[in-house]
């Protein structure tokens, strides 16, 4: 049997998946991260895990079809990073230093959220979808787009930058990017804290969280699933900015489903319904826009991504 | 020597033209376009005078490669048609019917816009590029996406509808689609004029145009040209909704160029440097977004798109 390794390289953790060249998840495992010597022991670290669960399950090398990469940040068609701040690296190229490493065995690497997006795709929540775009709702906004199972990265790579759509939202603090009223400083964990904040200032809400010294993206979402006006009306307008962005996005490309992951959709249907409320409200053209749901495959997307993405460059996909 | 055809069927005129397998045009031409009895007699008269030129010019039937007809509404993947106010057609699949005429023949069929982007991408302005997109400025605004050669229509045919995003423009106006603000009342040929009249009767613009009791677009792109201070004006507004319409464009695909076209863009260089400025000033993300130029192809771009669209359907391209 043929093995693919799936691998999701973060700034605090890598986690690894081997898959059957079916798909099938046989093994998942995790390391922490060594961002040492400008990030140079992150690939033979993974390298040295894969040639490790080889020789522990009697697995030749020749048996590995192929490893697809997850990094946090821009990569070029070949592989190549020119910066990832989470992984210290710069003008450096993960597939090529992993084909150094472990000889013959076929390596490709992808952004993160494309991964993810790709994850969901074939095995997630966008299954039966011809197109999809993925949400991540985490410390920030990120964005994952496949159409006939192919990402589109775009020629700067860029493509599904939801985060930093500008809704019609008045806004005067300044998104990290430069610009002013970006989705990022709603819809992002860091987001809906700020926006809760603003509004428990402002006394036009009630809620039990004025109580509180500190809270998170989850206490707010957790505070309006019980009904707290407050954190309800701080959930429209947080998840209204993305419902607004994701109809702008439905004009451009028109997926047939946007799936909503990452740390905030955790708080399930009540994020989706906020969302599309708004999202339909923006839409003229046609009745019904894309169908919205909640992610599928949870932390194992990138992992699951990675395989396929493995899969393809080694033509078994 | 075979050949393919390139149709575009318009509201007024059908454009067509013959092409090598190559993909040189040979010979094109023009005749009216029957709307009675439902729009039924369209795809006669085009296969009459494909019929006719293989006469003509002693090519036999089997020597027809294939064609490819541009449409002017959504047409689903496998040529249906569900309405088409342009032609008259309700429920109608000129695929088909094109098929039932010139037994043998492969025809296919495409949105008009669509087929236009193909054809500047293959052969016009977006020649060099791995993606585009076509902006036609005409009464209204239409676009058509290519990612890697093919055609992005989206799941419920409406990628590229820039013509309905709403910049952050104050309007009170409704626009067709019963939304305010969109692009299409700012761009287009008839949002220009409309935007014009709004200036003039504001009295905060000087413009010789204020003498004129009518004017078109035309006029207004004249008069920018030699600097009459109200047209730039109007210009500078809207050629600015489509530039922040584009950079949000930008986001979501990130194309590599973008190509305007249609009526409007006839005016020349003034209105791309009115878009870019706008365009510019919403991209925080990366220095330099996607190039933005004229469209190379002007009419023939429907008749070259529907040539290549017949090259594909036929597997030569």
């Amino acid at each position: 049997m043929n093995i693919l390794f799936g691998v999701d390289i973060g700034g605090t953790q890598i986690k690894i998946g081997s898959f059957s060249e079916k798909g099938e998840l046989l093994d998942k495992w995790a390391v922490d991260t060594d961002l040492s010597d400008q990030g140079k022991r992150i690939i033979p670290a993974v390298a040295g895990e894969i040639r490790k669960y080889a020789s522990e399950h009697q697995i030749p090398m020749d048996r590995i079809a192929g490893i697809g990469m997850g990094i946090p940040g821009p990569v070029d068609k070949d592989g190549y990073v020119k910066v990832c701040v989470n992984l210290n690296w710069r003008d450096f190229n993960p597939v090529t230093e992993m084909e150094k490493e472990l000889p013959g065995v076929c390596a490709a690497a992808e952004n993160d959220a494309n991964l993810a997006a790709l994850g969901e795709y074939y095995c997630g929540a966008g299954k039966s979808a011809s197109s999809m775009m993925l949400v991540t709702l985490g410390t920030g906004v990120g964005g994952g787009i496949i159409i006939g199972g192919n990402i589109i990265s775009g020629s700067h790579g860029i493509a599904g930058e939801i985060g930093h759509i500008t809704p019609h939202i008045e806004e005067h603090e300044k998104c990290n990017c430069g610009n002013t009223g970006c989705v990022d400083q709603f819809a992002s964990a860091t987001g809906m804290v700020r926006i809760m904040k603003k509004l428990l200032k402002s006394g036009e809400v009630e809620s039990v969280l004025t109580m509180e010294e500190d809270f998170s993206a989850k206490d707010i979402c957790t505070c309006a699933s019980k009904g707290d006006p407050g954190a309800k009306k701080c959930l429209e307008i947080c998840m209204g900015a993305l419902g607004e962005a994701l109809s702008v996005f439905s004009h451009a490309f028109d997926p047939e489903i946007y799936v909503i992951g990452g740390g905030v959709s955790k708080a399930g249907q009540i994020i989706i319904d906020a969302i599309e409320q708004e999202y339909d409200k923006h839409f003229f053209l046609i009745e019904k826009g894309a169908k919205i749901t909640l992610a599928a495959l949870g932390n194992d997307a990138g992992i699951i991504g990675g395989s396929i993405l493995a899969a393809k460059h080694a033509g078994l996909k």
